[in-house]
């Protein structure tokens, strides 16, 4: 449904905007869903996006969609804002999606904006912009509902309508010590379950699950979703209550990380620039084609030192495209359930030969059926049976190679500390390639006496 | 830190089984969280998941630990525990997965737990178990809390404190018609802000997003995602409410349907099973490969056509896998893409000749880029100019056809309503694959003459 729904709102745009339906656009878009509007806008030209964006009267929708574009477009969009309309419309947004998109302006449009904003929310966001992006500090929130242990449920439920008005998503209260540590969280229901007299401390639970303000973005998301919790609290060396993750940023985290390992995996960067335009989508994806290249090159390079064999019988470039291809897809399957099974948290280092050597024995499998296969054809074919032989025993060192360096790769990536993700697609590809078309032609040379 | 909090956790127990110490293993495992005992199990064997399962005290981890199981470890624990105790490990379990278990059970088994549960719960169990397992009926729970639009605040928290305990999590009030047709929607917190005595109808928020019980889950995971909403209510053709699809679930599907993109592409399946057997892994990909297989057998054939053309210049077959592999590469890149953008909404069908046109356009740029390099490699190689232009051109036609082709057929996929990640992988590397031979030998025939 948001799919059609995006559709048929793209299409009813499009169409008012040729016909400079100027009155029916303004109608329309102060009606539609902020995160409709940004979906919208990734269809559009930067000029209609601004022409529609000026269009918007509740500064609260404009915070909310500047927190959802495209960094290019809202800084685009952000540019031509006036400070006052900026600080407007940033006002109501959680602090951390204040702070994601001031650390992304220009450093003087940035400094207007703090300066201008009251002393509580400016604050707030610069202790924000001292975090790492992709770290738990760099996500969470400093809005949250914080009572100290001596409190009783009734005062707690007090503070809560007159202090925390601003929390986006108060389901959890945290119990802090006199010097901000954290101790313990209840919830609102458990509150409202409680005799009003009682002390949080009483009831409240002390087996928390917490984060560092430094732990990577990716494990803050995987520990959310194992223990199915909706905020997560952050705490600096000290235990002390910096902020809170919720969970509509950690879907917003795993959504990335997905998409994230899925273009690594295709070697296409690591983001979604298809929006954009031609030349740029060119430029990120030849550096990553370059490996594949020069893969390329040393395959060619083995085909050459085997001329003298070629020559001699040219029909054995015939079966160079499915050894090779077989190997380079079996090469990708151990791959891909290597990498996604790491980040999953399915698969462990700790059990790499275990991994590698069931791999393996699964490429054998399959190199023994498709090499039993090819090499029928070919004595079909050509009546030989050592080129039978060959393309057979070609097929089979191709497949069961490329299903080990599939496997062993990635996991060989992870123990050195770099993302097993890069390691597939075209590295893998390529390294079995050269393999594949190397084993084929040294067994062939030898079996066919050349 | 989840992954490696699960390392240790692994080595521990199996440190502990080896050495038979049942004492220090019960202590253990009556204090691991019933997350981390679901993701120690798929590094044990089925006999230490029993051994280790009939130590557990607490049936709340019990119930815990079969929801998060995978299907076959369930089934198995499942089948060898007394009726009663099933019904006890599934008491405090949330209905949606309850139904999920009982639904995976053989008939016999979960007729006698339905038939031992009380009757509200079987009732719950049996309604959910109606529908389809991938829809928003099949993954909402029917615990919710709906309050009468004649309600007050005051009544209303009062009623959250008496009827509704067993509700998961009670952040949204449901407000509902005299014909259980959902009217509005409140929260707990707003509830708690509000003056006691004021009408729920006067303050609750009446532009609700629903779905409809027969809505894909992974569509219910778009919209609670985009929509940033800890819950989404589902209702029936007559807008009755019939549950509510909460954030943990769709956390579960985001990261389910990510994998499930990720494995088609690369043809290894739908679903994570390399914690199964080796026959049972090579079973599944085997059929998977059949498209390679194909696809080689037709290169075989095309460049078998061009015999001639190779005995005499032998050396054309050096460059064979550099250019079927550039292409192939080329191809996943772009099909990855498009597949992704479909999946994340963002890129529509109705733009199909636009966004071909684009992955074209890349296509010829980065196949000129590389022509050129391969072309300037065999003439240094080579001396030959003819050959140059033939590879240079080869090159050119590979990539720029791959790049057609890798996004034009998951595009069409999509048109016919079959899943487009299937169209990736095998299916656009092997078309890539003699397509390319077919051009590359084409055009140097044609310009050395043969």
């Amino acid at each position: 449904m948001p799919g059609d729904r995006t559709s048929i709102l793209v299409e009813t745009t499009r169409r008012l905007l040729r016909r400079g339906a100027t009155a029916n656009l303004r109608k329309m878009i102060n009606k539609t869903h902020a995160a409709d509007i940004s979906a919208l806008f990734r269809h559009l030209s930067a000029s209609h996006q601004s022409f529609l964006f000026a269009m918007i009267e509740s500064p609260q929708t404009r915070g909310l969609i500047l927190s959802e574009l495209d960094e290019n477009a809202m800084k685009r969009i952000a540019e031509q804002m006036p400070v006052s309309e900026m600080v407007e419309a940033l006002h109501d947004l959680p602090n951390d999606d204040v702070a994601d998109i001031i650390g992304r302006l220009p450093a003087e449009q940035a400094e207007a904006i703090l300066q201008a904003m009251n002393d509580e929310e400016s604050q707030e966001v610069e202790g924000l912009l001292g975090y790492d992006d992709e770290t738990a500090g760099g996500i969470m929130t400093p809005e949250f509902v914080a009572v100290s242990q001596e409190a009783t449920a009734q005062e707690s439920i007090e503070s809560l309508r007159k202090e925390h008005l601003d929390v986006e998503m108060p389901f959890y209260l945290y119990v802090v010590d006199e010097n901000g540590r954290l101790v313990g969280v209840s919830s609102l229901r458990q509150l409202v379950l409680e005799a009003p007299e009682r002390p949080i401390k009483e009831f409240m639970n002390t087996d928390i699950v917490s984060v560092r303000t430094d732990m990577d973005q990716e494990e803050v998301a995987r520990l959310v979703a194992r223990y199915d919790i909706l905020a997560v609290p952050v705490v600096d060396s000290d235990n002390v209550l910096k902020g809170i993750v919720t969970v509509d940023d950690v879907i917003d985290i795993i959504r990335e990380e997905a998409t994230e390992d899925i273009f690594k995996m295709a070697g296409v960067g690591d983001e979604f620039v298809e929006n954009q335009t031609v030349m740029r989508s060119a430029r990120i994806r030849l550096p990553w084609l370059f490996a594949s290249w020069i893969g390329g090159m040393m395959a060619a390079l083995v085909v050459g030192g085997f001329a003298e064999t070629l020559e001699k019988v040219a029909y054995l470039a015939a079966f160079m495209p499915v050894i090779a291809g077989m190997g380079g897809n079996v090469g990708t399957q151990s791959s891909t359930i290597v990498v996604r099974g790491l980040a999953m948290g399915r698969i462990h280092l700790a059990d790499l030969w275990k991994i590698v050597g069931k791999q393996l024995a699964v490429g054998v499998i399959l190199g023994a059926f498709y090499g039993l296969l090819v090499g029928t054809v070919a004595k079909v074919s050509f009546g030989q049976a050592n080129m039978a032989i060959a393309v057979a025993l070609g097929m089979l060192a191709s497949m069961s190679i490329a299903s080990l360096m599939g496997s062993l790769f990635p996991l060989i990536f992870t123990r050195l500390n770099i993302d097993p993700a890069v390691a597939t697609g075209p590295f893998v590809t390529t390294a079995t390639d050269v393999v594949s078309v190397f084993f084929y032609f040294s067994i062939a040379t030898a079996l066919l006496g050349i």
